[in-house]
Protein backbone atom coordinates (compact mmCIF):
# COMPACT_ATOMS: atom_id res chain seq x y z
CA UNK A 1 0.00 0.00 0.00
CA UNK A 2 1.68 3.43 -0.60
CA UNK A 3 1.83 6.47 1.20
CA UNK A 4 -0.84 8.12 -0.01
CA UNK A 5 -3.36 4.96 -0.06
CA UNK A 6 -2.58 4.81 3.51
CA UNK A 7 -3.40 8.47 4.33
CA UNK A 8 -6.96 7.98 2.38
CA UNK A 9 -7.71 4.63 4.73
CA UNK A 10 -6.64 5.86 7.75
CA UNK A 11 -8.96 9.77 7.08
CA UNK A 12 -12.00 7.47 5.23
CA UNK A 13 -14.14 6.44 8.13
CA UNK A 14 -14.84 10.34 9.05
CA UNK A 15 -15.57 11.58 5.43
CA UNK A 16 -19.04 12.38 4.91
CA UNK A 17 -19.95 13.11 1.66
CA UNK A 18 -23.22 13.27 1.36
CA UNK A 19 -24.92 9.71 0.39
CA UNK A 20 -27.08 8.55 2.95
CA UNK A 21 -28.33 10.16 6.46
CA UNK A 22 -25.33 10.97 8.24
CA UNK A 23 -25.69 10.02 12.36
CA UNK A 24 -23.34 12.02 14.28
CA UNK A 25 -23.55 8.63 16.68
CA UNK A 26 -21.85 6.32 14.86
CA UNK A 27 -18.44 8.67 15.56
CA UNK A 28 -16.97 8.01 19.23
CA UNK A 29 -15.80 11.34 20.24
CA UNK A 30 -12.73 9.20 21.74
CA UNK A 31 -12.07 7.28 18.90
CA UNK A 32 -8.01 6.72 18.04
CA UNK A 33 -8.36 4.60 14.77
CA UNK A 34 -5.75 2.52 14.14
CA UNK A 35 -3.27 3.70 16.62
CA UNK A 36 -2.38 2.65 20.37
CA UNK A 37 -1.16 5.88 21.73
CA UNK A 38 -0.24 10.03 21.73
CA UNK A 39 3.99 8.45 21.32
CA UNK A 40 3.04 6.98 17.62
CA UNK A 41 1.03 10.13 16.65
CA UNK A 42 4.15 12.24 17.24
CA UNK A 43 6.36 11.06 14.83
CA UNK A 44 3.67 10.66 11.89
CA UNK A 45 2.64 14.24 12.51
CA UNK A 46 6.02 16.18 12.27
CA UNK A 47 6.43 14.05 8.99
CA UNK A 48 2.95 15.42 7.72
CA UNK A 49 3.96 18.93 8.53
CA UNK A 50 7.40 18.63 6.76
CA UNK A 51 5.43 17.49 3.47
CA UNK A 52 2.35 19.80 3.90
CA UNK A 53 5.13 22.79 4.20
CA UNK A 54 6.57 21.73 0.73
CA UNK A 55 3.31 21.37 -1.05
CA UNK A 56 2.20 24.57 0.08
CA UNK A 57 4.75 25.84 -1.92
CA UNK A 58 4.11 24.35 -5.16
CA UNK A 59 0.63 24.96 -4.31
CA UNK A 60 1.89 28.87 -4.20
CA UNK A 61 4.02 28.59 -6.79
CA UNK A 62 1.47 27.33 -9.54
CA UNK A 63 -1.01 30.44 -8.22
CA UNK A 64 -3.82 28.70 -9.76
CA UNK A 65 -5.89 26.25 -6.67
CA UNK A 66 -6.92 27.96 -3.48
CA UNK A 67 -7.32 26.05 -0.98
CA UNK A 68 -10.02 26.40 1.92
CA UNK A 69 -10.45 24.46 5.27
CA UNK A 70 -13.11 25.11 7.75
CA UNK A 71 -13.43 24.73 11.29
CA UNK A 72 -16.30 24.11 13.39
CA UNK A 73 -16.63 22.97 16.68
CA UNK A 74 -18.20 23.34 20.43
CA UNK A 75 -15.68 25.03 22.40
CA UNK A 76 -13.17 23.71 24.02
CA UNK A 77 -13.23 20.95 21.44
CA UNK A 78 -9.68 22.45 20.31
CA UNK A 79 -10.26 24.14 17.17
CA UNK A 80 -7.38 26.91 17.71
CA UNK A 81 -5.02 24.04 18.70
CA UNK A 82 -5.50 22.24 16.21
CA UNK A 83 -4.70 24.92 13.21
CA UNK A 84 -1.73 25.78 15.81
CA UNK A 85 -0.33 22.61 15.42
CA UNK A 86 -1.12 21.15 11.98
CA UNK A 87 -0.06 24.60 10.17
CA UNK A 88 2.85 25.46 12.25
CA UNK A 89 5.11 24.58 9.67
CA UNK A 90 3.35 26.40 6.58
CA UNK A 91 4.71 29.98 5.29
CA UNK A 92 2.32 32.72 6.69
CA UNK A 93 2.57 33.96 3.70
CA UNK A 94 0.82 31.46 1.97
CA UNK A 95 -1.84 31.21 4.84
CA UNK A 96 -4.56 33.05 5.85
CA UNK A 97 -6.21 32.53 9.13
CA UNK A 98 -9.73 34.38 9.86
CA UNK A 99 -11.85 33.42 13.22
CA UNK A 100 -15.36 34.65 12.70
CA UNK A 101 -16.91 36.30 16.16
CA UNK A 102 -20.54 37.76 16.20
CA UNK A 103 -21.78 39.26 13.47
CA UNK A 104 -21.30 43.60 13.93
CA UNK A 105 -23.33 45.90 12.50
CA UNK A 106 -22.31 46.26 9.23
CA UNK A 107 -22.11 42.51 8.69
CA UNK A 108 -25.51 41.78 9.68
CA UNK A 109 -26.64 44.68 7.10
CA UNK A 110 -25.71 42.57 4.61
CA UNK A 111 -26.33 38.91 3.15
CA UNK A 112 -25.11 35.91 5.66
CA UNK A 113 -22.28 34.89 3.64
CA UNK A 114 -21.23 38.56 3.10
CA UNK A 115 -18.56 38.18 5.54
CA UNK A 116 -17.06 35.24 4.95
CA UNK A 117 -17.12 35.64 1.02
CA UNK A 118 -14.71 38.77 1.92
CA UNK A 119 -12.46 36.38 3.63
CA UNK A 120 -11.78 33.87 1.12
CA UNK A 121 -8.25 32.77 -0.10
CA UNK A 122 -6.46 33.40 -2.85
CA UNK A 123 -5.24 31.50 -5.85
CA UNK A 124 -2.02 29.97 -4.38
CA UNK A 125 -3.37 30.45 -0.70
CA UNK A 126 -4.50 27.57 1.80
CA UNK A 127 -7.55 30.12 3.33
CA UNK A 128 -8.53 28.91 7.08
CA UNK A 129 -11.94 29.72 8.80
CA UNK A 130 -12.12 29.27 12.41
CA UNK A 131 -15.77 29.26 12.62
CA UNK A 132 -17.59 30.40 9.45
CA UNK A 133 -21.01 31.24 7.41
CA UNK A 134 -21.99 27.81 8.73
CA UNK A 135 -22.58 29.49 12.39
CA UNK A 136 -25.58 30.40 10.30
CA UNK A 137 -27.35 27.34 10.12
CA UNK A 138 -26.08 26.45 14.20
CA UNK A 139 -25.93 29.04 16.44
CA UNK A 140 -28.46 31.28 14.88
CA UNK A 141 -30.30 27.96 15.00
CA UNK A 142 -30.24 27.06 18.34
CA UNK A 143 -31.04 31.15 19.52
CA UNK A 144 -33.78 32.19 17.39
CA UNK A 145 -33.15 36.18 18.88
CA UNK A 146 -30.02 35.95 16.53
CA UNK A 147 -32.13 35.56 13.23
CA UNK A 148 -34.13 38.72 14.62
CA UNK A 149 -30.93 40.51 14.92
CA UNK A 150 -30.30 40.14 11.06
CA UNK A 151 -33.01 42.44 9.88
CA UNK A 152 -34.65 40.23 7.48
CA UNK A 153 -37.81 41.13 5.79
CA UNK A 154 -40.94 39.57 6.97
CA UNK A 155 -41.41 37.33 3.35
CA UNK A 156 -37.33 36.10 3.79
CA UNK A 157 -38.57 34.14 7.03
CA UNK A 158 -40.70 31.35 6.03
CA UNK A 159 -40.28 27.88 6.87
CA UNK A 160 -38.23 26.96 4.31
CA UNK A 161 -35.36 29.41 6.01
CA UNK A 162 -33.45 26.63 7.16
CA UNK A 163 -33.50 24.66 3.80
CA UNK A 164 -32.82 27.05 1.68
CA UNK A 165 -29.71 28.27 3.57
CA UNK A 166 -28.65 24.64 2.71
CA UNK A 167 -29.41 24.61 -0.63
CA UNK A 168 -27.64 28.12 -0.99
CA UNK A 169 -24.46 26.72 0.96
CA UNK A 170 -24.27 24.02 -1.13
CA UNK A 171 -24.27 26.52 -4.27
CA UNK A 172 -21.79 28.48 -2.89
CA UNK A 173 -19.72 25.47 -2.35
CA UNK A 174 -20.16 24.14 -5.97
CA UNK A 175 -19.57 27.42 -7.55
CA UNK A 176 -16.39 27.79 -5.71
CA UNK A 177 -15.32 24.37 -6.25
CA UNK A 178 -16.06 25.25 -10.21
CA UNK A 179 -13.80 28.13 -9.50
CA UNK A 180 -10.31 26.60 -8.16
CA UNK A 181 -11.35 26.94 -4.52
CA UNK A 182 -10.52 22.99 -3.01
CA UNK A 183 -12.99 22.97 0.26
CA UNK A 184 -12.67 20.61 3.14
CA UNK A 185 -14.90 21.21 6.40
CA UNK A 186 -13.73 19.92 9.57
CA UNK A 187 -16.59 19.48 12.78
CA UNK A 188 -14.40 18.79 15.82
CA UNK A 189 -16.19 16.24 17.61
CA UNK A 190 -15.66 16.60 21.21
CA UNK A 191 -17.86 14.59 23.71
CA UNK A 192 -19.57 16.28 26.82
CA UNK A 193 -17.59 15.02 29.66
CA UNK A 194 -14.60 15.63 28.16
CA UNK A 195 -16.00 19.57 27.56
CA UNK A 196 -16.73 20.12 31.18
CA UNK A 197 -12.81 18.21 31.91
CA UNK A 198 -11.68 21.24 29.71
CA UNK A 199 -13.41 24.09 31.17
CA UNK A 200 -12.27 22.73 34.91
CA UNK A 201 -9.03 23.05 33.63
CA UNK A 202 -9.17 25.88 32.33
CA UNK A 203 -10.80 27.11 35.94
CA UNK A 204 -7.93 25.38 37.30
CA UNK A 205 -4.99 26.67 35.75
CA UNK A 206 -3.89 30.45 36.01
CA UNK A 207 -2.23 30.91 32.16
CA UNK A 208 -5.57 29.12 30.85
CA UNK A 209 -7.47 30.97 32.42
CA UNK A 210 -8.20 33.50 29.95
CA UNK A 211 -9.92 31.67 27.45
CA UNK A 212 -12.42 30.43 29.79
CA UNK A 213 -15.83 32.53 29.38
CA UNK A 214 -19.02 32.00 31.64
CA UNK A 215 -20.99 32.36 28.16
CA UNK A 216 -19.08 28.93 27.34
CA UNK A 217 -20.68 27.45 30.24
CA UNK A 218 -24.04 28.44 29.77
CA UNK A 219 -24.38 26.75 26.02
CA UNK A 220 -23.76 23.33 27.65
CA UNK A 221 -27.17 23.55 28.67
CA UNK A 222 -28.06 23.95 24.72
CA UNK A 223 -25.78 20.39 23.99
CA UNK A 224 -28.04 18.24 22.45
CA UNK A 225 -29.63 20.94 20.56
CA UNK A 226 -26.48 22.53 19.26
CA UNK A 227 -25.54 18.16 18.56
CA UNK A 228 -28.92 18.29 16.36
CA UNK A 229 -27.96 20.72 13.81
CA UNK A 230 -24.64 19.76 13.96
CA UNK A 231 -26.00 16.22 12.35
CA UNK A 232 -28.44 17.98 10.67
CA UNK A 233 -26.24 20.80 8.92
CA UNK A 234 -23.34 18.05 8.04
CA UNK A 235 -26.42 15.83 6.09
CA UNK A 236 -27.30 18.73 4.18
CA UNK A 237 -24.16 20.28 3.10
CA UNK A 238 -21.93 17.29 2.43
CA UNK A 239 -21.06 17.26 -0.88
CA UNK A 240 -18.13 15.42 -2.76
CA UNK A 241 -16.93 18.81 -4.14
CA UNK A 242 -16.85 20.00 -0.22
CA UNK A 243 -17.02 16.87 1.83
CA UNK A 244 -17.36 16.91 5.62
CA UNK A 245 -15.07 15.28 7.93
CA UNK A 246 -16.35 14.56 11.47
CA UNK A 247 -13.41 14.50 13.42
CA UNK A 248 -13.16 12.57 17.13
CA UNK A 249 -12.02 15.34 19.36
CA UNK A 250 -11.28 13.58 22.85
CA UNK A 251 -7.72 12.92 21.87
CA UNK A 252 -6.39 16.37 20.85
CA UNK A 253 -3.04 14.37 19.22
CA UNK A 254 -5.87 11.85 17.43
CA UNK A 255 -7.70 15.62 16.28
CA UNK A 256 -4.31 16.84 14.90
CA UNK A 257 -2.94 13.83 13.20
CA UNK A 258 -6.57 13.43 11.08
CA UNK A 259 -6.65 16.71 10.08
CA UNK A 260 -3.36 16.79 9.18
CA UNK A 261 -3.90 13.98 7.20
CA UNK A 262 -6.98 15.57 5.53
CA UNK A 263 -5.23 18.48 4.11
CA UNK A 264 -1.89 16.26 3.43
CA UNK A 265 -4.56 14.19 1.17
CA UNK A 266 -6.34 17.43 -0.10
CA UNK A 267 -3.07 18.79 -1.15
CA UNK A 268 -1.68 15.99 -2.62
CA UNK A 269 -5.15 15.21 -4.59
CA UNK A 270 -4.38 18.77 -6.69
CA UNK A 271 -0.77 16.79 -8.52
CA UNK A 272 1.06 20.14 -7.19
CA UNK A 273 4.16 21.00 -9.14
CA UNK A 274 6.42 23.81 -9.38
CA UNK A 275 5.37 25.87 -12.48
CA UNK A 276 7.73 24.59 -15.39
CA UNK A 277 9.17 27.39 -17.85
CA UNK A 278 8.51 27.65 -21.92
CA UNK A 279 11.05 27.99 -23.96
CA UNK A 280 11.12 31.63 -24.63
CA UNK A 281 11.36 32.15 -21.09
CA UNK A 282 14.19 29.75 -20.57
CA UNK A 283 15.93 32.40 -23.07
CA UNK A 284 15.07 35.26 -21.10
CA UNK A 285 16.70 33.75 -17.94
CA UNK A 286 19.57 33.48 -19.61
CA UNK A 287 20.05 36.39 -20.93
CA UNK A 288 19.68 38.00 -17.63
CA UNK A 289 22.11 35.86 -16.25
CA UNK A 290 24.93 37.06 -18.90
CA UNK A 291 23.77 40.55 -18.52
CA UNK A 292 24.65 40.13 -14.88
CA UNK A 293 28.06 38.41 -15.46
CA UNK A 294 29.16 41.35 -17.96
CA UNK A 295 28.43 43.89 -14.92
CA UNK A 296 31.82 45.82 -14.47
CA UNK B 1 -56.06 52.11 -14.59
CA UNK B 2 -54.07 52.92 -11.21
CA UNK B 3 -50.78 54.62 -11.75
CA UNK B 4 -49.59 51.50 -10.53
CA UNK B 5 -51.63 49.33 -12.94
CA UNK B 6 -50.15 51.90 -15.85
CA UNK B 7 -46.49 51.75 -14.80
CA UNK B 8 -46.70 47.89 -15.38
CA UNK B 9 -48.33 47.97 -18.29
CA UNK B 10 -45.45 50.14 -19.59
CA UNK B 11 -42.46 48.42 -19.05
CA UNK B 12 -44.05 44.68 -19.50
CA UNK B 13 -42.77 44.94 -23.06
CA UNK B 14 -38.88 45.18 -22.15
CA UNK B 15 -39.08 42.64 -19.40
CA UNK B 16 -37.71 38.77 -19.37
CA UNK B 17 -37.98 36.79 -17.02
CA UNK B 18 -37.04 33.76 -18.52
CA UNK B 19 -40.04 32.14 -19.74
CA UNK B 20 -39.59 31.15 -23.76
CA UNK B 21 -36.54 31.43 -26.26
CA UNK B 22 -35.56 35.09 -25.68
CA UNK B 23 -34.35 36.96 -29.11
CA UNK B 24 -32.37 40.08 -28.80
CA UNK B 25 -34.36 40.94 -32.10
CA UNK B 26 -37.68 41.03 -30.66
CA UNK B 27 -37.15 44.35 -29.20
CA UNK B 28 -36.07 47.53 -31.28
CA UNK B 29 -33.46 50.03 -30.33
CA UNK B 30 -35.97 52.58 -31.33
CA UNK B 31 -38.68 52.10 -29.74
CA UNK B 32 -40.83 54.56 -27.65
CA UNK B 33 -43.49 52.63 -26.95
CA UNK B 34 -46.82 54.29 -26.34
CA UNK B 35 -45.18 57.53 -26.30
CA UNK B 36 -45.20 60.73 -28.77
CA UNK B 37 -41.99 62.43 -28.23
CA UNK B 38 -39.91 63.57 -25.72
CA UNK B 39 -42.16 66.73 -24.45
CA UNK B 40 -44.44 64.29 -22.83
CA UNK B 41 -41.34 61.90 -21.15
CA UNK B 42 -40.22 64.96 -19.38
CA UNK B 43 -43.29 65.87 -17.29
CA UNK B 44 -43.75 61.88 -16.36
CA UNK B 45 -39.86 61.30 -15.42
CA UNK B 46 -39.95 64.49 -13.20
CA UNK B 47 -42.68 63.35 -11.08
CA UNK B 48 -41.44 59.64 -11.41
CA UNK B 49 -37.67 60.66 -9.41
CA UNK B 50 -39.80 62.65 -6.78
CA UNK B 51 -41.76 59.79 -5.80
CA UNK B 52 -38.68 57.63 -6.07
CA UNK B 53 -37.18 59.79 -3.15
CA UNK B 54 -39.88 59.44 -1.20
CA UNK B 55 -39.31 55.63 -1.39
CA UNK B 56 -36.09 55.29 -0.95
CA UNK B 57 -36.40 57.40 2.07
CA UNK B 58 -38.85 54.94 3.42
CA UNK B 59 -36.06 51.91 2.45
CA UNK B 60 -33.75 53.47 4.15
CA UNK B 61 -35.53 53.86 7.53
CA UNK B 62 -37.26 50.26 7.40
CA UNK B 63 -33.91 48.97 6.93
CA UNK B 64 -35.12 45.50 5.91
CA UNK B 65 -34.48 45.07 1.81
CA UNK B 66 -31.59 45.90 -0.22
CA UNK B 67 -32.25 46.90 -3.86
CA UNK B 68 -29.79 45.89 -6.50
CA UNK B 69 -29.74 47.68 -10.05
CA UNK B 70 -27.32 46.02 -12.75
CA UNK B 71 -26.41 48.15 -15.58
CA UNK B 72 -25.16 46.61 -18.89
CA UNK B 73 -24.59 47.61 -22.22
CA UNK B 74 -22.49 48.44 -25.30
CA UNK B 75 -20.75 51.51 -25.06
CA UNK B 76 -22.40 54.77 -25.68
CA UNK B 77 -25.59 53.05 -24.53
CA UNK B 78 -26.10 55.40 -22.25
CA UNK B 79 -25.43 54.12 -18.94
CA UNK B 80 -23.60 56.75 -17.16
CA UNK B 81 -26.38 59.48 -18.60
CA UNK B 82 -29.81 57.14 -17.79
CA UNK B 83 -27.69 56.42 -13.69
CA UNK B 84 -27.14 60.35 -13.64
CA UNK B 85 -30.39 61.49 -14.93
CA UNK B 86 -33.06 58.55 -12.80
CA UNK B 87 -31.06 58.58 -9.49
CA UNK B 88 -29.68 62.64 -9.19
CA UNK B 89 -32.99 63.35 -6.82
CA UNK B 90 -32.35 60.06 -4.35
CA UNK B 91 -30.05 60.51 -1.39
CA UNK B 92 -26.59 59.81 -2.13
CA UNK B 93 -26.40 58.60 1.52
CA UNK B 94 -28.74 55.78 0.71
CA UNK B 95 -27.07 55.10 -3.01
CA UNK B 96 -24.15 53.42 -3.97
CA UNK B 97 -22.88 53.51 -7.31
CA UNK B 98 -19.95 51.13 -8.35
CA UNK B 99 -18.27 51.13 -11.90
CA UNK B 100 -16.39 47.75 -12.52
CA UNK B 101 -13.67 48.82 -14.72
CA UNK B 102 -10.94 45.59 -15.91
CA UNK B 103 -10.25 43.75 -12.83
CA UNK B 104 -6.77 43.94 -11.32
CA UNK B 105 -4.43 41.41 -9.60
CA UNK B 106 -5.73 40.98 -6.82
CA UNK B 107 -9.54 40.52 -8.31
CA UNK B 108 -7.91 38.14 -11.03
CA UNK B 109 -6.84 36.28 -7.69
CA UNK B 110 -10.12 35.39 -6.86
CA UNK B 111 -13.57 33.34 -7.51
CA UNK B 112 -15.32 36.37 -10.02
CA UNK B 113 -18.25 37.24 -7.93
CA UNK B 114 -15.88 38.07 -5.34
CA UNK B 115 -15.17 41.94 -6.12
CA UNK B 116 -18.62 42.11 -7.03
CA UNK B 117 -20.11 40.46 -3.52
CA UNK B 118 -17.76 42.81 -1.10
CA UNK B 119 -19.56 45.99 -3.01
CA UNK B 120 -23.37 44.50 -2.60
CA UNK B 121 -25.41 47.11 -0.78
CA UNK B 122 -26.43 46.98 2.58
CA UNK B 123 -30.19 46.95 4.13
CA UNK B 124 -31.93 50.04 3.14
CA UNK B 125 -29.68 51.19 0.44
CA UNK B 126 -29.81 50.50 -3.29
CA UNK B 127 -26.96 49.82 -4.93
CA UNK B 128 -25.91 50.37 -8.69
CA UNK B 129 -23.28 48.35 -10.32
CA UNK B 130 -22.32 49.61 -13.68
CA UNK B 131 -21.01 46.89 -14.98
CA UNK B 132 -20.83 43.52 -13.00
CA UNK B 133 -20.26 39.92 -12.70
CA UNK B 134 -21.85 39.54 -16.18
CA UNK B 135 -19.09 40.65 -17.81
CA UNK B 136 -17.88 37.23 -16.83
CA UNK B 137 -20.64 36.10 -19.65
CA UNK B 138 -20.15 39.03 -22.18
CA UNK B 139 -16.65 40.37 -22.91
CA UNK B 140 -14.81 37.51 -21.04
CA UNK B 141 -16.78 35.24 -23.88
CA UNK B 142 -15.83 37.15 -26.65
CA UNK B 143 -11.91 37.54 -25.70
CA UNK B 144 -11.12 34.56 -24.73
CA UNK B 145 -7.57 35.52 -23.60
CA UNK B 146 -9.23 37.08 -20.71
CA UNK B 147 -10.35 34.35 -19.34
CA UNK B 148 -6.80 32.91 -19.70
CA UNK B 149 -5.94 35.84 -17.29
CA UNK B 150 -7.76 34.28 -14.29
CA UNK B 151 -5.54 31.57 -13.68
CA UNK B 152 -8.02 28.96 -13.49
CA UNK B 153 -7.10 25.52 -13.23
CA UNK B 154 -7.29 23.14 -16.10
CA UNK B 155 -9.94 21.17 -14.22
CA UNK B 156 -12.24 24.40 -14.57
CA UNK B 157 -12.08 25.20 -17.97
CA UNK B 158 -14.07 22.78 -19.21
CA UNK B 159 -16.54 22.69 -22.04
CA UNK B 160 -19.62 23.65 -19.48
CA UNK B 161 -17.64 26.59 -18.34
CA UNK B 162 -20.34 29.05 -19.46
CA UNK B 163 -23.33 26.65 -18.43
CA UNK B 164 -22.01 26.76 -15.27
CA UNK B 165 -21.45 30.39 -14.71
CA UNK B 166 -24.98 31.11 -15.70
CA UNK B 167 -25.94 28.44 -13.41
CA UNK B 168 -23.72 30.07 -10.54
CA UNK B 169 -25.23 33.34 -11.12
CA UNK B 170 -28.63 32.26 -10.82
CA UNK B 171 -28.04 30.46 -7.82
CA UNK B 172 -26.22 33.53 -6.78
CA UNK B 173 -28.90 35.90 -7.10
CA UNK B 174 -31.60 33.12 -5.69
CA UNK B 175 -29.82 33.22 -2.37
CA UNK B 176 -29.67 36.82 -2.63
CA UNK B 177 -33.16 37.77 -3.20
CA UNK B 178 -33.59 35.39 0.01
CA UNK B 179 -31.71 36.97 1.81
CA UNK B 180 -33.34 40.61 1.16
CA UNK B 181 -31.76 41.98 -1.91
CA UNK B 182 -34.17 43.05 -4.44
CA UNK B 183 -32.57 43.06 -7.71
CA UNK B 184 -33.28 44.01 -11.14
CA UNK B 185 -30.84 44.33 -13.90
CA UNK B 186 -31.02 46.42 -17.15
CA UNK B 187 -29.52 46.19 -20.71
CA UNK B 188 -29.81 49.51 -22.51
CA UNK B 189 -30.25 47.85 -26.20
CA UNK B 190 -28.90 50.60 -28.64
CA UNK B 191 -28.15 49.82 -32.18
CA UNK B 192 -25.15 49.85 -34.49
CA UNK B 193 -26.36 52.78 -35.98
CA UNK B 194 -26.63 54.83 -33.37
CA UNK B 195 -23.57 53.66 -31.44
CA UNK B 196 -21.61 55.39 -35.00
CA UNK B 197 -23.45 58.52 -34.08
CA UNK B 198 -22.68 58.77 -30.63
CA UNK B 199 -19.10 58.06 -31.19
CA UNK B 200 -18.73 60.64 -33.68
CA UNK B 201 -20.31 63.33 -31.89
CA UNK B 202 -17.95 62.59 -29.07
CA UNK B 203 -14.97 63.15 -31.59
CA UNK B 204 -16.81 66.22 -32.62
CA UNK B 205 -17.47 68.32 -29.66
CA UNK B 206 -14.81 68.96 -27.22
CA UNK B 207 -16.26 68.64 -24.29
CA UNK B 208 -17.18 65.49 -25.06
CA UNK B 209 -13.66 64.23 -26.13
CA UNK B 210 -12.99 62.91 -22.73
CA UNK B 211 -15.58 59.84 -22.55
CA UNK B 212 -13.67 58.83 -26.33
CA UNK B 213 -11.62 55.75 -26.51
CA UNK B 214 -9.51 54.11 -29.59
CA UNK B 215 -10.43 50.90 -27.91
CA UNK B 216 -14.61 51.16 -28.24
CA UNK B 217 -14.44 52.02 -31.58
CA UNK B 218 -12.06 48.42 -32.13
CA UNK B 219 -14.68 46.78 -30.15
CA UNK B 220 -17.53 47.12 -32.61
CA UNK B 221 -15.62 44.83 -34.89
CA UNK B 222 -16.87 42.09 -32.04
CA UNK B 223 -20.58 43.94 -32.61
CA UNK B 224 -22.52 40.31 -33.41
CA UNK B 225 -20.61 38.56 -31.32
CA UNK B 226 -21.82 40.91 -28.45
CA UNK B 227 -25.29 40.57 -29.79
CA UNK B 228 -24.81 36.64 -29.65
CA UNK B 229 -23.78 36.93 -25.88
CA UNK B 230 -25.77 38.91 -24.48
CA UNK B 231 -28.58 37.03 -25.83
CA UNK B 232 -27.58 33.86 -24.55
CA UNK B 233 -26.71 35.64 -21.15
CA UNK B 234 -29.73 37.32 -20.80
CA UNK B 235 -32.06 33.82 -21.80
CA UNK B 236 -30.30 32.11 -19.30
CA UNK B 237 -29.78 34.22 -16.14
CA UNK B 238 -33.04 36.04 -16.86
CA UNK B 239 -35.60 34.93 -13.53
CA UNK B 240 -38.55 36.12 -11.69
CA UNK B 241 -36.50 37.24 -8.76
CA UNK B 242 -33.73 38.58 -10.87
CA UNK B 243 -35.45 39.92 -14.16
CA UNK B 244 -33.45 41.53 -16.94
CA UNK B 245 -35.11 44.21 -18.83
CA UNK B 246 -33.91 45.19 -22.19
CA UNK B 247 -34.53 48.67 -22.51
CA UNK B 248 -34.64 49.96 -26.51
CA UNK B 249 -31.80 53.05 -25.96
CA UNK B 250 -31.73 54.91 -29.37
CA UNK B 251 -33.72 57.63 -27.56
CA UNK B 252 -31.82 58.40 -24.47
CA UNK B 253 -34.80 60.11 -22.90
CA UNK B 254 -36.96 57.00 -23.45
CA UNK B 255 -34.39 54.61 -22.21
CA UNK B 256 -34.43 57.03 -18.75
CA UNK B 257 -38.31 56.91 -18.42
CA UNK B 258 -38.56 52.81 -19.00
CA UNK B 259 -35.03 52.71 -16.09
CA UNK B 260 -37.30 54.82 -14.22
CA UNK B 261 -40.31 53.37 -14.27
CA UNK B 262 -39.07 49.56 -13.88
CA UNK B 263 -37.10 50.69 -10.06
CA UNK B 264 -39.95 52.64 -8.98
CA UNK B 265 -42.21 49.62 -9.58
CA UNK B 266 -39.71 47.56 -7.70
CA UNK B 267 -39.71 49.70 -4.86
CA UNK B 268 -43.71 50.04 -5.08
CA UNK B 269 -43.47 46.10 -5.18
CA UNK B 270 -41.87 46.44 -1.31
CA UNK B 271 -44.97 48.39 0.31
CA UNK B 272 -42.31 50.12 1.36
CA UNK B 273 -44.03 52.35 4.97
CA UNK B 274 -42.12 54.56 7.49
CA UNK B 275 -41.59 52.02 10.38
CA UNK B 276 -44.03 52.29 13.42
CA UNK B 277 -43.32 52.45 16.82
CA UNK B 278 -44.49 50.10 20.07
CA UNK B 279 -45.67 51.58 23.08
CA UNK B 280 -42.58 51.42 25.10
CA UNK B 281 -41.01 53.07 22.69
CA UNK B 282 -43.32 55.84 22.20
CA UNK B 283 -43.61 56.13 25.72
CA UNK B 284 -39.23 56.15 25.64
CA UNK B 285 -40.03 59.42 23.18
CA UNK B 286 -41.85 61.11 25.66
CA UNK B 287 -40.12 61.11 28.77
CA UNK B 288 -37.05 62.18 26.34
CA UNK B 289 -38.88 65.09 25.38
CA UNK B 290 -40.26 65.56 29.02
CA UNK B 291 -36.46 65.46 29.58
CA UNK B 292 -35.52 68.32 27.09
CA UNK B 293 -38.16 70.41 28.32
CA UNK B 294 -37.13 70.57 31.94
CA UNK B 295 -33.73 71.29 31.36
CA UNK B 296 -32.68 74.77 32.24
Amino acid sequence: MSRRERIEKFIAPYRVVGEGRFRLKSIDPADIGPLTGKEQAKDLLEEGIEKLAEMQEKLYAQNKWAVLLIFQAMDAAGKDGTIKHVMSGVNPQGCQVYSFKAPGPEELDHDFLWRCARCLPERGRIGIFNRSYYEETLVVRVHPELLARQHLPDECLGKDIWKHRYEDIRNWEKYLSRNGVLIRKFFLHVSKDEQKRRFLSRLKEKEKNWKFSHADVAERAHWDDYQRVYEETIRHTATPYAPWYVVPADKKWFTRLVVGAVVHDALESLNLEFPTLDESKIKELEAAERALQAEE
